[in-house]
């Protein structure tokens, strides 16, 4: 019953911690303006949250055995310090409130990180695109070879994926950036709260104002943040299912390092690259988490049930993952080789018949000569691919635009304003 | 075989024939710039493809028997009109882009169509919140009765539910607002094309700069918007399952219009909300969509796969699917009567048990002296409820915020910045 | 409103006529053993109810204007024949036991289509197995190449696989088969039915006893078709996976026919495999059904809810739908071109190393300097690929097994008993 | 590097040892009669194999540091006794089907004990069924109080239910229960082998003959295995729906025992059902599992790719969640107070409207005058329910067909052939 009931609460609540005593630093300091505490027990409870803090972030905090979950250790902390002061804090909150800002402030700060990790990620590929601006790949619609593309392109593509997905985790970021605090069950209290002084002190973009929709935010919060993993899952699965592809002997256009890949013991000519299928598999798992927290919430009434209790197991290890396939991805795409002349075998020449009848339209050829030019060209075994390619447009072959595609990326990660929670935090613990 | 590779794609592309005029009017317009077309072909493909796209407003636009898809038809009835210059609005792009910015233009169109019938939704719920401000409810939590609620929050958390669906919705118009003119079939073009132009005339906040990513959001465009959908999707579910149970006899908390319940033929005491039932159903059913992208995306290599033509089958009918839905939620809420006083009944005694508490701590009882006394009241029969309530804070039962609530909801609108669309695309109709 | 709660429901009722006249032949036929109808009653209402039946065989039945659904439409046309007693029939039913049994019916009949359909497609796959029993091909793991494998290994084991597809359907197929009439609304009846002989008239293989579990059985007998579907969709969705990727240029293992390929206006080379592709997507988009059921039904409590009418919606398009899979695949599959002598080419030598080192194995050289003898080999440029095969165990490349596959095939397909279900349903219509 | 790619293997794969260890053993026993191995070389083998066999049972046998896979374990151990003969087990044989076969028979055994649970937790319900055979509980459509129901009914529709979901394991177990060993990795052998032999040996019903199909059926047994346990999963979460909501105090129909209830510190009257709700959160999660493998293999070609590794991380713990699961709500069933008279309170009357209406139908009145009167009665006040019950027919209030049922389910149980599965095993390791 106990394992049933607790599940891997104990183990997962360790990354509240840090969060839970930001979100008692708040509502103590507010419980003071508002004459529940003394500024002398705001002072005590102030000073021993600190060292709470301190404890967290050097890794000897502890849920101690028999304690039931890190905002009870919390409580004991403080209370064994501080006899009923300790208690003090609870008034105006319940444990529905506490918990939902512990998880608001832990999901904003994860959903940065993997922010982050994503800005890594796409250094990478913008870098190595641009060093591989001129080695060509076939381009294939269909999966039939289809016009010239090179691996400039193919990693500047992933590249600017990368910011669509920072766009998608930036609506999750703004659902995690509301103050809940102070909607304790989901029915408000009687005592005269201020929860604009919590949202500010939090840093919060704003408040759940009403504390119903405070409460109904619940699983709300990860389902949005795991929406948005999923899609940043989805763009890393298509580049991990690309890397498998063309590290086939089928396709040979890349080599990977051998630490990523396993021989076999009786086929030397194998390089399996298990890490990039693992890495499609994990991210193509985390596509199905959104799932599972929509079949959690499905047709549940409004207001709190425990079962949302659950959905901590599905987001926290969902965070861990999500950073270590970036990693991984990166460390993959910057230590993978890439191999160059691919399309000077004569198995390609045929892409470059569009580039052919391109060329004589501009000189005035009307299209449909050009084509019937180029096509007996081909019949007639006449036909010279005219390797040396005139992509200039934006976006294109010759134009990579990695600067502005850059530029972007910095925008977007400018509209999180990550820096002004980070000084609110820091004002918070050092008031 | 017809049947099987055409599928609904007649039917369903009749939505996008208002886009691709829009988007042919944008590429000829672009094309003259860069001599490929002369002024007076451009000034011929304008004039033509303005009156096709007034048929479309009139609802006159029809694709003929035999031809394939509405590409198809528009090109028809330009070259039937102009020759060879019809065809001339071929160069420098393939029907992969057509296709691409014809779904991107239809995508945003909707999406803005959604996030309007939304705000009517809020506003509904809005003006209802206010009106049964002082109408008390039962708040529950875990499905057991808990502490005062009212109608006037329970409706206004509804109304700020659907600002976080904006904010996400938000995101997936963000990713529909890029241009992929010029990408061609993914690998860009010979032709000097000029890809900020038609990301000008077309009103787009910007473009996909690299082609090959620019192929790489089909799909992608559809998952976000589907995605955005089904958190809206879940907010009405929500919101259809409260109401269902809020109908039923134990609960009886609403009284459902009769065009909204169906009775039975021999239980006169019954009625049915089949329709709050419907939306239920509808709205849930809509939260698999995003999955049914993911599963027909999932490990295709990049390049254009005919895999990506289902997905229309999926995006368009469920735009209609959740416009009906908030039509539908709309009028349900606005007609359905509140029962008053419900709190009046003694089986919800109890839930004023926290007001009691609360109340002496004020006075300056310590909790824990404060919850004795009235567990011993409600023990000995002497606790009254104190059903005067004083909530104050922001959000709560006595200060529900609707102004801020609404001043939000303006505020999200905003970013959209859909005026500039419609001014941009009646530039290019009119110019 | 009207379209809101209809939906498709008089559309998607046509498939459901027949069935609605064989439930109202056996409730009729039942009613009259325990004096619910007169001996004439019974004659009149089978005389006309068959007459229904030819209409619905010839196609000209249909719903009429203004009439809800198809039991109303049946119970329209025996009234206007037969008054009052056309009434009669429905004593001791409710619409919703009608609806389900009806259901139950269509669900079974439908089932057993598929499972034929995909007996035919395992016929075509055993054909070809045979027919290319010699034609070898490269065998991948992890898609490098590995161990030579054969066209008949590859069809043979899409063969094999539907026989697992053909159990899992046969459990939905046994679900199906429980008649639920007699359940009313869910709570039974005071009318003493005999529900054991309406079982036997429709040919059931029994009951469902319990009548709240009889209504439970809605959703959940349509969870678990779809669920048999999804499966049998992932089937045909790997072999088109594999299909489309061994037409691309860079595997060149098939040659697909020109009926179901398309090619592009100015890339002469191209044959690009939309047939297949759609095949991918549609299957795939197959397999995310049963969570659509799923979401509609999660967290409902038990008893009937009009969610469960929307999923007609979702069985029986999908029930088209993978027929029509069925079909075309079986056509692609008859009609590829399966390229000879493939592992000819030097490129694919060293799939034979096992080959070579197990055969020095056989020969009593122990497994360690087998294989070192044969990496030197292969490092001394002294290594001949050993092309002649001998794979002579079960299922090997030498002894396919096609009799013993066809064999189980047989035996799967006479557990459903479906002959004993057409002689009840003919006994019941001639009686 | 290592936790990416090894993740949670070595924890989960003491869950396969003992199944490794019955693979070696059939596979040593066949190599002997094919000459691959000497009869002494056996013996030894099977000596060691049984040592380590009852280490596992005891539960000593650990999977040491540096060490990949169960598999490498077992092979360490014997070749650190047996020397060379430990290596040449593995004549034959690739880790691909040795993996395969041990994650056959896992499942195969998972899947009965997930069968012996469900059937305890059917008896639970057929005895509840039974002592509450006489205590009525409002029947529910649309979440309106419709017809008379009992909870012998309620606990008797949830007991047949059960029966379905055995139908629906047994797919999966007949999945399981075939034998994959020969397959190599994916395309057999040259060596002789003897795979009737090994599929007798373990007790397999038959086997994978296609060695392509038997690597394909990796992911396909686990798919189907999830499917069938989220059946269940379905069926659980929908009677701990029902349980919650019975348990509101605005149904009020049963009460929780203690240790499955939380109450609030300051609301005495409160019993959450926190047990009742985490395991319809868990149930509901589970029902997720099936899609997370589908987009694992999705748009994978056929043969052997790492990604398939994964899958024992969904699969494990589900099978550990179930039965705990099954567990609990088999306690909580068992130990559930059921009120009695429920439906003597005066809002519960109409529910014997139809009864009225039908005793008037049986004693010669026209159902619709009997209608009439009925409704007239209602509106006068002077209708009075006939609150006693005859409800005669299979499976109704009065005839609850537990014999019936019981007797299903154990014909169900005798399907899957358990028994021998377990004689052969005993066989292979007493031989």
């Amino acid at each position: 019953m106990e394992r049933f009931t607790v599940g891997r609460d104990r183990e997962l609540d360790v990354y509240l911690a840090e969060f839970d005593v930001l979100g008692n630093l708040a509502h103590a300091t507010m419980l003071e303006t508002i004459g529940l505490l003394t500024a002398e027990d705001l002072a005590a409870l102030r000073a021993e949250l600190k060292v709470i803090y301190a404890q967290i972030q050097e890794g000897t905090f502890v849920i101690e055995e028999g304690v039931e979950d890190v905002h009870s250790q919390v409580e004991l902390l403080l209370t064994r310090k501080l006899g009923d002061v300790g208690k003090k804090i609870h008034s105006g909150r319940s444990r529905n409130d506490q918990v939902l800002v512990d998880l608001k402030l832990y999901t904003r700060d994860r959903l940065w990180q993997v922010v982050r990790a994503t800005q890594h990620l796409f250094e990478v590929l913008s870098r190595r695109s641009e060093q591989h601006k001129d080695d060509l790949l076939p381009g294939y619609t269909h999966l039939q070879i289809a016009m010239p593309s090179s691996f400039g392109l193919w990693f500047g593509a992933y590249a600017e994926a990368l910011i669509d997905d920072v766009v998608q985790l930036q609506a999750a970021y703004r659902l995690a950036n509301r103050n809940p605090l102070g909607s304790g069950a989901g029915y408000g209290s009687s005592f005269p709260l201020n929860r604009t002084l919590t949202t500010e002190l939090l840093g919060f973009e704003g408040m759940h104002h009403n504390v119903v929709y405070a409460q109904m935010s619940r699983g709300r919060t990860e389902q949005a943040a795991l929406t948005a993993l999923a899609s940043l899952a989805a763009t890393v699965s298509r580049l991990a299912m690309d890397v498998c592809l063309y590290n086939s002997q089928n396709f040979g256009f890349i080599v990977l390092p051998d630490d990523l890949t396993t021989g076999s013991s009786i086929m030397p000519h194998k390089k399996n690259p298990d890490v990039a299928e693992l890495l499609r598999a994990k991210t193509n798992r985390l596509k199905a988490l959104p799932m599972e927290v929509t079949l959690v919430l499905s047709n549940l009434p409004s207001g709190y049930h425990r079962d949302m209790q659950l959905l901590k197991e599905i987001l926290m290890p969902a965070f861990d993952e999500v950073l270590d396939c970036l990693d991984i991805a990166a460390f993959m795409l910057e230590h993978m080789q890439v191999k160059p002349n691919l399309l000077d075998e004569a198995k390609y020449d045929l892409l470059f018949s569009v580039e052919r009848v391109n060329a004589l339209v501009m000189q005035g050829v009307p299209f449909r000569d050009a084509y019937r030019q180029v096509g007996k060209e081909i019949g007639e075994g006449t036909y010279a691919p005219p390797r040396a390619l005139q992509h200039t447009h934006e976006g294109s072959i010759g134009n990579l635009q990695t600067t502005e595609i850059t530029a972007r990326m910095q925008a977007e990660l400018a509209r999180f304003g990550f820096d002004q929670v980070e000084k609110a935090l820091q004002n918070l613990l050092e008031a």
